[in-house]
């Protein structure tokens, strides 16, 4: 039933969308985006096209250029939605993107800025200026790292390990998705701070990269081999700071491990995100009480105001070539839907982005 | 087959050591004890007798009066123990206690100080003075008192509501296992502090007794109330402290209307000692997550050097009639395994405490 849907949404696509996409560059006469509609008790996506309204005083027209497809995309299409409310049927999904203002009646905007925040899965987007940063014009900085060093992405990654995980010298940090976008950089934000660090991702690949390209000092391959024999034999000093990006059973494997006061940083629970009935919390929850462990949740959006913190150290660690990342870029907004699935299946190498227009 | 073992265990108390711990009193040629005996895959008790040794130089002869029963003794007869190792097959059980020294070759404890430590369930100890605490002479408070408010279980309150859960004014705090001894305390420090407290507890009885006695805001009795509807009534402004003592479903029913930043205290799994298949964690793991929430383990032990603290405090509350306990004396070490299940059943009535000799 859902594939039906999944086929009825791309029909509308193909009926009604074909060649528009890239046909109205610089026209804005007709905006095109993913609203969100329910089908058999999901959520799907419905291509939708409406004409571009004249923008009022304050008012800015983006042409979105990037659009970034997240783990966390899933939450906000939950009944419940995340740590932010639900996209309503109907709405336009919401999204993290960068884009240039195209016309601008806001002199803080003018035409021509690069600007980033949520603009949404669409061509085209009105704003205001509000939760809307503009981006430096930097030529030696590609505009897709601002999604995946510069953005929430690294500051996900920054703000998880160094201020909840409080990683110390020697202490030994184990990552989950490990090789996704935020995964990686806490890996080498956790060597640049001195920890042992160990990797847990799912393809040989992924675990190559992180061993020899980011400097991991061991990465586990969760789908052939035994997490808790590679973690026992790579953490010889035990666990002291988890980042968790997965959930499950790796996250119940890892606490078997933890040492005493060891800091665990729940930053997603990308395994049960599509799960359709309730998944059990960690059986070992008991060692978080023996062992004096703290579990603490944390969402990015809590540290905007301290941005400029993250973004001194990651400019400068990666002038020095101490921190890599790779972007994984998609062509076309049609491919949204089908896209942000390679989240899920592990098959996105980097992050995640979509091309929404040239740049 | 349990049963059974409990049987024969019992058969040996009655065979081998009838009389004789109400006998030798002032004698101490015979100690008698509970040392742990496996049996049928679990760990039970076996009553042995043998002569108290010739003191060695520094060494003391202290005659137990009570002995402490308390959850966390369940997880020193588990295989790997808890925050302590378990206590070895053939050992004397592992038991805080409170006695008098009635031989001494040791200035520190003279003859006639009342010590409190691990004495163990015997009614006779041989100790070095480490570890052990000698007890204030102050005939206004009862030896029980030190047991049910001024030793480890009022400390377990004061540090694990006050340190770890930080509650503020106005805020609301939730305690499971509320009518138990370290409970009922947090709820009436809660109350000092200025929360709204809300206590779950296992009958009318309890109930009653922290709504009538010790002033909680509420009181649900999880066997007959819907939980999750009676904290939703009685918590109009969700949940932003919960000390937990017992683990399950319960766990679950808070994670689902915990506020924005909400600390749980992980200081008790009673629910789950017992357990002779995996628990699973709470399903509502997520909303730690969306809700940066903290979930923290939490062991009294730690906090020995902070001592000082909890009890200033906690000696004038007391004084000034701000907080209560009760305790629920049963006489005589034989009757020691059996009066612990009193806490699993729920059948105690404040702080369980064997009354191992007269004071």
């Amino acid at each position: 039933m859902t594939a039906l849907c999944d086929r009825l949404f791309r029909k509308t696509i193909n009926g009604n969308a074909g060649g528009i996409l890239n046909g109205n560059k610089g026209e804005s006469a007709v905006a095109s985006r993913y609203a969100t509609r329910r089908c058999d008790r999901r959520i799907g996506f419905e291509w939708t096209q409406e004409p571009v309204p004249t923008l009022g005083e304050g008012q800015i027209l983006i042409h979105n250029i990037y659009l970034s497809l997240d783990p966390t995309n899933r939450g906000w299409l939950t009944e419940g939605g995340n740590y932010l409310p639900p996209v309503a049927i109907g709405e336009v999904m919401r999204g993290f993107g960068i884009g240039v203002v195209e016309q601008s009646r806001n002199s803080d905007f003018p035409e021509g800025t690069f600007v980033q925040g949520f603009l949404g899965w669409q061509d085209y987007a009105i704003a205001d200026g509000t939760n809307l940063y503009e981006l430096p014009k930097d030529p030696s900085i590609p505009l897709t790292a601002y999604l995946a060093l510069f953005g929430f992405i690294g500051m996900t990654a920054y703000f998880g390990l160094l201020d909840i995980g409080k990683p110390k010298v020697g202490e030994t940090l184990v990552v989950s998705g490990a090789a996704g976008a935020v995964g990686s950089l806490v890996g080498q934000i956790g060597k640049i701070k001195g920890c042992r660090v160990v990797g847990i991702a799912g393809s040989e690949e992924k675990c190559r990269w992180l061993k020899d390209e980011l400097g991991f000092d061991a990465a586990i391959n969760y789908k052939t081999e035994s997490v808790v024999e590679s973690l026992q034999q790579h953490c010889p000093d035990g666990i002291d700071v988890y980042f968790e990006n997965v959930g499950g059973e790796i996250l119940d494997l890892v606490l078997s491990l933890i040492n005493l006061r060891a800091r665990i940083v729940l930053c997603g629970l990308i395994s049960q995100y599509n799960a359709t009935e309730p998944v059990p919390g960690p059986y070992n929850l008991s060692n978080i009480l023996n062992k004096r462990a703290k579990l603490e949740g944390f969402i990015v959006l809590d540290y905007f105001n301290r941005a400029q913190e993250a973004l001194v150290d990651l400019s400068q660690w990666y002038a020095q070539g101490k921190i890599k990342y790779r972007v994984d870029v998609i062509d076309g907004l049609e491919n949204a839907p089908g896209t942000i699935n390679k989240l899920f299946d592990g098959t996105n190498q980097g992050k995640l982005i979509i091309r929404v227009s040239e740049e």
